[in-house]
């Protein structure tokens, strides 16, 4: 873990806090050496309720995985658009549905609303994080979830390789 | 080949899927050691029909080769647009207008049918992919696109030499 | 001090210039291993008065640093659209309130006017800059700021260490 | 000259071509190890006319570097708008206003004519070239161009030196 790095966008408010921060995905290398994505990328999106003027309850963190398309629904958003997921964790295992997680995004005046809530039927508890942000946090979150997106893709990988080239033959267009 | 990397952008849907994948373009050396691009990079679309319940057939697979321009016009889209590309495999070849392809993207109530069509009249084939996409999706599609057109383009090697800089004259403006 | 690199984007006109400049976070290293922000970064705003003709006085320089939110308002601006900030270099100081700027950007009919306004009330001393801006020297603003917000918060680490992938294990989704 | 890349981005009609290619600035080092821009990068134009079919005259070639500020005007404009640009290669010196050069960029229909106009009073030549470029090679242009700006202006320099942070120190906003 010596290469890992911290740099989450935070929006702290009265009630509780969020923050953004980019997971990226990981290869696995095939016998023929190629490279191929093993677990997708996301953006890692954690909540946390407020316990006091700037203090914030770590140990009642909530998390919400957004996959490329949920970051491609975020981006795409318009000024009086919305937008709501809805995440499994134990999806396709015996637990399927005793957690439920739902985030949603909805235009307010100057803004919108970020809400997470969190139903889990197994510890018969719900959590529920609402965070106002302002245009300009959304302005922040969606160009750096753009900026990020190509990586959780795995497209940051681009560089062409020009030191193979083939040699010789030399063609314009 | 131990440096290829596959993380192509896939839509699973019921009849067919699609999937992206950037192709970087290959460079050649000048004598005066100056690089060229050889062959110019593209968005390769790769289309498979379904099954099965998320089952494709990938021995049916068709390919369609999105060139900078027509990464272009898919970026231009605005969400009434239309685009249509048709190709031929064979051009200026003896074997022209055997094979046809052609990619339209139309949109529809909640964002696009994105399809591609080949005929084959050796083969005497068609094939007929039609793959409906959300408006998150296709945000997906645009900001990936956008990202990877300047490195199809060959102008990922845009860094700036600062280690080869004169020495002793410094001018500010 | 030996890699810094002096590129800023300066807008020069008849009363006053101003410069950007973005400056990077500086990160620290955790017991584990990992790296955590330590101080944001920034868009430092620089401001002279001029003293002649493209003569401009450094010696009467006026800073202002702009945070990842406030330069998510600076790119959201539509042509219409106008932002104030506040800063106070010595919040929560003994000091707090000695010191205030602010800093508006306000539409005008070709364009914008960027203003500075810094008031010392130790020194006694009131300075204003007002630079106008045309929608093409914003434009350049806006896409630099918007290709250094995530340097600025630290996000331009994100580069999957391939070299480091798992073996064996192939998944497609 | 064994590290330069050519990768333009070439536009080929009937009456002449442009291609646009990216010129990074140089540094020049001070005493005290900083690199400071010396010389600004630009885009640069270069038109040639057409003397058959998909060939033309690399003899007859003309250049427009279009700077920072001209880039944002064009990645500014709206379908509707056009913009005009003036350039004289010999400006200040004794030589100014022998040879002027103009840049147009104008809607049509479906698009846009880019035009390049070269008066050389010394050689008592006219060249006109005239380009209609569609939205999708627009787009192109304009996504090139928002990638290579920062690169021109040298702000591509921006990589959080991460292996050089204070160690101890640990804060968390």
């Amino acid at each position: 873990a010596s290469d890992r790095i911290f740099a989450p966008y935070s929006v702290y408010k009265g009630k509780a806090a969020f923050s953004l921060s980019p997971c990226l995905p990981t290869f696995t290398k095939l016998d023929s050496g190629a490279l191929v994505v093993d677990r997708r990328g996301s953006i890692m999106m954690s909540f946390m309720p407020a316990i006091g003027e700037r203090k914030y309850d770590s140990d009642k963190k909530q998390r919400f995985a957004l996959s490329a398309t949920e970051v491609g629904s975020l981006i795409a958003m318009g000024p009086q658009d919305s937008c709501e997921f809805f995440h499994d964790p134990s999806m396709k295992s015996s637990n399927a549905g005793q957690v439920r997680k739902s985030l949603s995004i909805k235009p307010h005046s100057n803004g919108y609303f970020v809400s997470l809530n969190v139903v889990n039927t197994l510890l018969n508890t719900k959590d529920n994080f609402s965070v106002p942000v302002t245009t300009a946090e959304f302005a922040v979150m969606k160009t750096a979830c753009s900026f990020a997106l190509p990586h959780i893709m795995g497209w940051d990988h681009l560089t062409s390789p020009t030191n193979q080239q083939s040699s010789g033959k030399v063609s314009f267009q």
